[in-house]
């Protein structure tokens, strides 16, 4: 079918290609104007502005959204708003606060236009194996973009949750879970590193894939990481967090889920960017007045 | 090759059955004999003892111990210690704690017996798809037992891991993150679940394992139960905890490693098994002390 | 001085007391009318409506407004924003989120009127040992009421925190605070409870209470619910939360700052409400879908 | 009365001269010679071996150990063993594992000799303010020693806490409460410090101390470090941890106990030591791996 597709980031632009290759006609639009034309080539239908994109498309027009979460979302889908008509459907691809898809499904709905939120999952890997999608919104417009998750997503890949902001919700918890299992992996391997028996972490990621419990996809990746540099001697102990853990933390607290696992996952990464640590000063400053504990004081 | 195997538990008789199937003859002991009678029917050569087990092994005697951790290590391979003779193999395939094979192997070294350790993974699933298998000890006495370990085992998934101690090392390390694996899981549908929004965590939790990042054999597992019992109701919230997860604790402390979510994952088995905590107890006085708050009281 | 008191609950009642016996003339208004009557005769100036109260005033009016967080202190302010006049000033002795308190001081300000947000601590003990208070918004207007202040507190119990919304930020931290260090002693005594030695903790709270380390107010409240109830068995495990510690951590990742003490000591309140945990349900699905092990199944 | 002490550490130096000045008759033995010359000045009798201080005590002899955990309380003990008679009494004050000290109270007792396990609390504040002691063992040999324990505690600040180990065990868990307790500060504290309103830390801490509900000792140790360096400047982010948070760890497992506050003090202790995190570069190279996420590399 026929869609309009807006962002052509690291994710965005693998998915035009991965539409293209399915025969689907994209026209896209992208805010720097070398991708629009890079992906022309490869078969896209490029637009230089919305109003041209949405004007290339034909009745019951379809865009889909895949840009940075919270002010590139809102602006564009006002816009987008603007432009198109009622029974249009607006696909937000990206990682979006749930809660804030179901107020922009609402806002969109006055206009009579169907917002559908979809997780996408897959990464760089996506082009190859296909994207993990996890819709929600209203049932009939799903159904009617069912085209386009069938060709982004691997056979049985895609999975329509349920009214509108369960998509985003779906995704939300599974980056939560990401969270936990890769540190549920980094715990282990630290504790393997750490041993005084110089273990070969390759080698033993590498059989874990074959018959164990904790095989998974993330430890394929493990394996492949270990395979480039060992030890990891050429990367800072530095990681960062999108958005998407946070908001796990703050559903679960509004549920009322004890997120134990997924929440430490958080707060590591968060103590990998310190440079210095307020409370373990704090820490030191208190053993030091109650027992006279050496500090280690800045000359 | 020909070996003793003592112990026809759960993971036992079927290790039993799968080298039988790839042609090696297995002598077996268990404390039970109806085990012995039941898998001599399948190919084993029954023993109804420790002595004949070892009596009916050719020279360079190798036996393979699959019984529970502790005591029952400890009695085997005194009895063991016993009868064989210098260059001989004892492979302890259970989840003992590494030290303790440590220990164990010196006990042997000092008769001149080599002692294994080997951590065995794979479940109920072992017998057709092959078990994962850790193993440390001396690196010949190792190689000698190979062909043993590749018929258990997947293709690629055996290793040897290093020294004494390195196996039971690796395998309880496995089943640490396999906890935080679990637990991250646990946490996320219980999020999911908790949603006002009806999801049907069978068809996510299926999605999920196409092109996602977080497939994995354990999700497999998880649709599977959810496809038995979508909503899980016929199980209570209680969740037993091995050895593992407690010595991966207590390993990680003498490594300084920091375990939050690995050790979280533990206390969650805890609080599961808990009918009532005083610690929450001891939180609801306060509570009523500090600010006149409402408690339950008891009737 | 003379002032306005709207909100005569717990907490409430109790400050007005206090105010009163410290001299100051205090018009007081409450939803439920008989709490007017009540404190009216010990010493409040009944007013049966907020037009009522602020008329009562005499120039530069103060109120004070001590109701439940969110849509109560919204509507109070909204009828105390439309009597006011500039420079009048309104104080929330509540528990509001420090990011609301910031906004309702901004939309006071519209019509310069000063609001001012105060923490205040200390439970039903504070009529006899004074509330601990921190307060923050426009400085002149903070020390024009600080009369006030200083009759609630006991001597050195107040602290000008600094711009609007930081006297709730300083007193959420203050909760979170209380969050870890109720966890801490709970914690420990269920250590102790569990040991099999019959330990009297009673007698070890108390004589914690001199010299020890751990010392504290919480902690002579414990020894005062020990000496109530030795073994808490009139109490059931079931634990509240406020606002205040989901706030916080709230803040701790809009500041990133890992809290894993605050969180943890909130989700355990979460697990003490629960009366069926589906994540433990998740891990009993597990454990028997790739070990067979048994689970306990609802008859 | 008088007694027997061996070890003029950091503690156990302050601790004789607290019970010279109550009157009692100490021989001091001591590895380093200086500190026993220096307390000898101040009343206390010297001796250089033990053997020495043995012989210089009347009847019924009575020796308190103030060694470092481990080892040193070993061989001392074996040392007095071999001097001490039939119901004589051996005190180990220090912070030892309960579990030791048991064993060391059977061995002793198989001389008939009795072993009491002293935890001792108050740090260099203790020659002041009294330390709090909590000690098991036999009850008759314990009410013997009374008036040591009366002359070193403040009013009410001993306990006696019931058979051989309990003493270690309350200690113990009485120092896992301190780190959970200094953990809530800490990340408390540092939620302040990282808001962007440039908090005065020492003035809030300093009000918390009157009718606040988080009140304690170790925030007026809090205070006094705030006060002689209000932003810590001068410290490291380093935390040490003795053997008693990691002997809770080992409890809690052992009794069942989630002590996920205690725990996760531990470990950011931990944490605060690392150079460098292995688990942290794990997920840095697994975000690269999946999501293509720029990592930081070392040049």
């Amino acid at each position: 079918m026929k869609i309009g597709f807006i962002g052509l980031g690291k994710m965005g632009y693998n998915m035009v290609r991965r539409l293209v290759l399915d025969k689907h006609e994209v026209v896209v639009f992208n805010r720097d104007k070398s991708k629009i034309d890079e992906i022309a080539k490869k078969g896209a239908i490029p637009s230089y502005s919305v109003e041209e994109l949405v004007s290339k498309l034909p009745q019951r027009k379809v865009v889909w959204l895949m840009v940075p979460s919270g002010k590139p979302v809102d602006e564009n889908l006002d816009v987008l708003l603007s432009l198109l008509q009622k029974d249009d459907i607006v696909i937000d691809g990206g990682n979006s606060f749930w809660r804030d898809s179901q107020k922009r499904a609402e806002k969109s709905a006055e206009k009579g236009i169907h917002f559908l939120d979809c997780g996408t999952s897959g990464g760089v890997w996506g082009l190859k194996n296909g994207y993990c999608l996890m819709y929600g919104g209203e049932k009939q417009a799903a159904d009617f973009v069912e085209p386009i998750f069938r060709s982004l997503a691997p056979e049985n890949g895609y999975v329509y949750c349920g009214q509108s902001g369960t998509g985003h919700l779906v995704k939300m918890v599974h980056n939560g879970i990401e969270y936990g299992m890769m540190q549920a992996y980094a715990e282990g391997f630290e504790i393997l590193k750490k041993s005084p028996y110089n273990i070969n972490l390759t080698k033993v990621a590498d059989a874990w894939q074959y018959g164990s419990v904790v095989r998974s996809w993330l430890l394929e990746l493990t394996v492949n990481a270990f395979k480039e540099d060992p030890d990891l001697e050429k990367l800072e102990d530095y990681v960062q967090d999108s958005g998407e853990g946070r908001w796990t933390v703050q559903t679960a607290m509004d549920f009322e889920v004890p997120a134990h696992v997924i929440t430490a996952s958080l707060y590591t990464r968060f103590q990998s960017r310190q440079e210095e640590s307020f409370a373990m000063k704090v820490l030191a400053a208190l053993r030091n007045q109650f027992g006279g504990h050496a500090v280690k004081t800045k000359e």
